[in-house]
């Protein structure tokens, strides 16, 4: 029996998200499915970030057991011959078998990515929320370099989170603009239910002036959701990756 | 009675091309029932570049005439309500009553895009093309040199072409790199049918080694299609945009 950990990329938008739910289709199930027929025996994955439906992913990580003699780094080849073209395993290894990937320390990546121009753009539709009124990029970098560090963000987190705390470290909170696309990349230790969507809905209220940079230690004081901006659309969101350390 | 111009951006994913036809759906078709319904008048437009299925743009240009009395710059904003998501308006004015997109003197640009990796980008797989051979980006530079210039790109024309003359000016022709995607992109005074794609099948093939790039001028010179190398597929193809001069 070996553990394999797998890199996963997808394209979220027909899908409910990461976990298996009785609602509809999800990534952790069609993973299951294809593995169980390629290896011949029942596999459930473990996934590190339990995406939401239609967030997409470079590299979210899921892991399973198996007793197969496919080299591990062969069953990302196998595996993609039985998945759909909105899912690719980018990498797959053996690991430890008391490797969690949640249940250990890891730096995840996230960017949310927005269309800032007057008209969408068709092509980047489903990776990107379109956003047509200006943003003021120098005060959304402001605003978010008052997240990096450790803090309670009870605020940007959904009230319907179980996690049993909501401190986390933020390592690398960034907004680069290229042409007319705004991407806000967050590192950070974990994350709470909903959190970067929140942290991207409240850095566009500060871009358009909603709010000022400096209310935003104010925010996280509160420890209150309703002191945080609006949930960002899901569709602007991706895992890009997570470094276990 | 005024001549409108619209920039037209689209993703082609789910299109029969440009051209109204028979067997399918396509861009021209849904601009000439969206604008005969909103100006209640029944309205055609020409299009500057007639791009093949599956080809996206980003500036893209049609022209119709109208007695309408909505501001020319508002007919985007009324009619991106009545298009599907994957075709958006990026701009509508006023031309001269003469002005023929295609009758007049241009600079068009394509980008031909191509992830070049181990395995597939989901979220890129409907304007990319997957490509896991390693290139050589130097040796496609090298080769994209020798398509600058006046030249008659008959090597590089479908044979179903209905062009006059096969002589044609490339100004630019650049590959860039950027992480695991190349971009293509090219710039010239018009473009025969299939060209651009054929010019990136046979870039790819200099990429691959298959050949070199000081082949390139006997390939122009040989004046046959099958002197040079495969048309790519057409989802890797943007229209990128048309300067009028």
């Amino acid at each position: 029996m070996k553990r394999i950990k797998l890199t996963v990329a997808y394209d979220g938008t027909n899908y409910h998200g990461w976990q298996v739910q009785p609602n509809g289709i999800t990534i952790e199930e069609v993973l299951n499915q294809a593995l169980t027929k390629l290896l011949k025996e029942p596999i459930t994955v473990t996934g590190a970030s339990r995406t939401d439906a239609g967030v997409h992913a470079l590299g979210n990580v899921a892991v399973f057991d198996t007793d197969t003699r496919i080299p591990p780094d062969k069953i990302s080849y196998a595996l993609n011959q039985r998945l759909p073209e909105d899912i690719v395993i980018q990498d797959s290894c053996e690991v430890s078998p008391d490797f969690h990937p949640r249940h250990c320390d890891s730096r995840k990546t996230y960017e949310y990515k927005i269309v800032n121009r007057t008209f969408p753009l068709p092509l980047r539709r489903h990776d990107t929320l379109f956003f047509y009124r200006a943003l003021n990029v120098e005060n959304m970098r402001r605003a978010a370099d008052y997240f990096i560090g450790t803090h309670d963000f009870k605020s940007f987190c959904s009230v319907h989170t179980q996690a049993e705390t909501t401190v986390r470290t933020i390592y690398e909170l960034t907004v680069a603009k290229e042409q007319d696309i705004l991407t806000i990349r967050v590192c950070g230790s974990g994350f709470l239910y909903n959190m970067v969507r929140i942290l991207a809905g409240t850095l566009l209220q500060v871009g358009t002036g909603e709010r000022q940079p400096d209310q935003i230690p104010a925010v996280l004081e509160a420890c209150d959701r309703m002191a945080a901006g609006p949930t960002a659309p899901a569709h602007g969101l991706t895992m890009v990756g997570i470094q276990f350390v």
